[in-house]
């Protein structure tokens, strides 16, 4: 039931919650790497080759985009937004779809941003009208959405936010909150006009966690250039990482603080097996299999967190669990069958629900096996701690 | 002239910066781990091992003390003391011993505390009399002092600075920037009364880039739990990362945001190493090692940048380099010969003098050779260029 069989790695239970996810072997070899110098050509050579790379998982072709690579998680992206593309003053509206708004909004506040949320019901997202009101009622300097927000599994619509913005609200900043949606959700950075998109390198990238991935647009950049006090971030200040980046997707070497060598080198190996095929492929392969996920839930009869179809992830299926169970009793359950799903993270139905996430290489990789493993091993635990209780009660 | 004889890494050539550095076998192979859920109980067990041995790292025996383990670079240790440790409005000294303070200097500034710098000669440091006099003057919240500065190879006297502090100005938090020197330098967090030493990764300690280590005093963390206003860092807040380090320590899962979890395993490793022989064999051996570069740099009638031998760190040598010689000539020279020394940081004298790291594996396993294969090559190298030249004139 462990993965064993599957890759060359030593046997372990699979890891199926939506980030940090199972890794390709070569991406697992990738990071036994020798000792560099983070100034020497090689070094430069591969983070150059890895920004390089990341403009074509955002599908950016803009010269005017920048991206950044630094060592951190998803969260210092909002650090680095809240710091840098947004001032103390600004006012932004923060679309609720869980967990991960709240936390946002919290990190605004630190850097002395006003947030605004917009909520909806647990499992919803806010509606357009609503939108579109609190828009036009105000002026925002930016509006951020999660894209999927990783404790429901509720999914936002980019293009109608996107063509909402435009047509009420061109000169606010579209942020993309891309966690857990980069690498495994339909995401065009130029077409939908995203101002920065922030994500992290363990979840559908597939990558070791350890890294913060942002994109910004010109426009985001111009925002930060047109500060009138300086970012209030030292280490995720765009002062001292543009010119870093921009040396070194140049191939040339500069010091701001040390990068994490291995990692970008793993990143880069994971960007590379990423961008051999058509990203539309992988999209469409994460669909696939999240509605051969979300049939085997339905057939178990039970309900998704996220309430709608048009609303859920293709990368991770959230689930309220039957009447009694506990998510500790099927959590333990299924790591008894060598497969690990997470317990909840929203704080209002925590203990009610548990998280699959399928992404990146259990799903792309369907010789591996994961996924169908995953939903036996969780249509046989349910069984099972059913029956204990039953025989208990 | 590379370490593939040595090691069973391939063959690269031998990384003799002053961090990051060459890592042992095992070290290396310890990144390559398959992924984990960075809140399920294998991975608690290896982070809470690690805290605790950082406390042993540290030499650190006070329940108070606190140890912090995030995913970023020393540069970050900078943020997380500024931003929890100080308050806007505080003032600090910042002692000067080159690159690095004013760095420091800078990052404080970022969050509002005012940095007043004691400055010495390029190569020495700030003399007792001169510091006791600033302490006297002015009510500072904090000194801070830079261990090793990496930018000259000038070392600071912790126990002088501390029975100073003793004397004038207890009340002043004694702050460490010991990236440099924490696993090379004897450093007694307890015996010293130091309130937070921050370090990296890469250094002395022998580990891959891409984590922050920061050790606190209870002091510090009641200078921290007194704060009037909310930590100015968002990702760096003690706020968000204290109760997470201390579940980890008690080997609990908790979720603040995704910690690399590799990364820490290689630190894991890379401790059980480190302290599996008594820390003052690996002190003394890094002064046996130091001294024989510094012969041997004398030898071929260099001059060291830190002027005085009090004044010399053990885990690198800074040298200016013979008259009319460059840092790219004499350092493309030595990587033909398989070694990799660094140029120069310090802004006033970086087109005069080249650095060479002796930490970690490359001191401690003399069988490697890498210290004398440096050594041979540095004198090798100086002496083609050096003909070179004179054949051009
Ligand atoms: C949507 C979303 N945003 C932000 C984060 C924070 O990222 P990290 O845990 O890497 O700091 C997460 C993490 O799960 C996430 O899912
Ligand atoms: C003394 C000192 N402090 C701070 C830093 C910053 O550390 P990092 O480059 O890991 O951000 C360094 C890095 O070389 C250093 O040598």
């Amino acid at each position: 039931m462990s993965t064993e069989k599957a890759t060359g790695q030593p046997p372990h239970p699979a890891l199926l919650i939506p980030g940090p996810i199972e890794l390709d072997d070569d991406v697992v070899q990738s990071m036994s790497h020798y000792a560099e110098s983070h100034v020497g050509a090689p070094f430069c050579n591969t983070f150059g080759e890895t920004l390089s790379m990341l403009r074509k998982l955002f599908q950016t072709t803009s010269p005017q985009s920048q991206p950044f690579v630094i060592a951190g998680s998803g969260t210092l992206g909002w650090d680095m937004v809240a710091a840098n593309v947004v001032e103390p003053g600004d006012e932004v509206l923060v679309l609720h779809t869980g967990y991960f708004a709240d936390s946002f909004a919290d990190c605004f506040e630190t850097y002395g941003i006003k947030a605004t949320q917009l909520k909806a019901p647990v499992g919803d997202r806010p509606q357009l009208p609503e939108i579109e009101k609190a828009l036009t009622s105000k002026k925002y300097k930016a509006l951020t959405v999660t894209h999927v927000d990783t404790s429901t599994g509720v999914l936002s619509h980019l293009q109608s936010l996107s063509e909402l913005l435009a047509r009420v609200s061109p000169s606010t900043l579209f942020i993309v909150d891309g966690v857990c949606s980069v690498g495994c959700e339909e995401l065009h950075f130029d077409n939908l006009r995203i101002d920065v998109c922030l994500t992290a390198s363990q979840k559908a990238i597939g990558c070791a966690p350890g890294l913060s991935i942002v994109m910004c647009s010109g426009r985001a950049m111009e925002s930060f250039h047109n500060r009138k006090s300086p970012p209030g971030s030292y280490y995720g200040s765009f002062v001292n990482w543009l010119p870093i980046m921009q040396n070194y997707e140049a191939k040339k070497p500069s010091y701001f603080a040390t990068p994490p060598t291995q990692l970008v080198h793993t990143l880069h190996a994971t960007l590379t097996q990423v961008l051999s095929r058509p990203l539309s492929e992988r999209f469409e392969q994460h669909k696939k299999m999240s509605q051969k996920v979300k049939k085997a839930v339905a057939d178990l009869g039970l309900e998704q967190v996220a309430s709608k179809p048009e609303n859920q992830a293709n990368g991770m299926t959230a689930m309220y669990l039957p009447e009694g169970l506990t998510p500790p009793e099927i959590l333990t359950s299924l790591v008894k069958k060598g497969v690990v799903f997470a317990g909840g993270l929203h704080r209002e139905i925590a203990s009610k629900y548990i998280r699959f996430g399928h992404m990146g290489v259990s799903v792309m990789d369907e010789g591996r096996g994961d996924i169908e493993r995953a939903i036996e091993a969780l249509r046989e635990g349910l069984a099972e701690v059913q029956r204990e209780k039953g025989d208990k009660s």
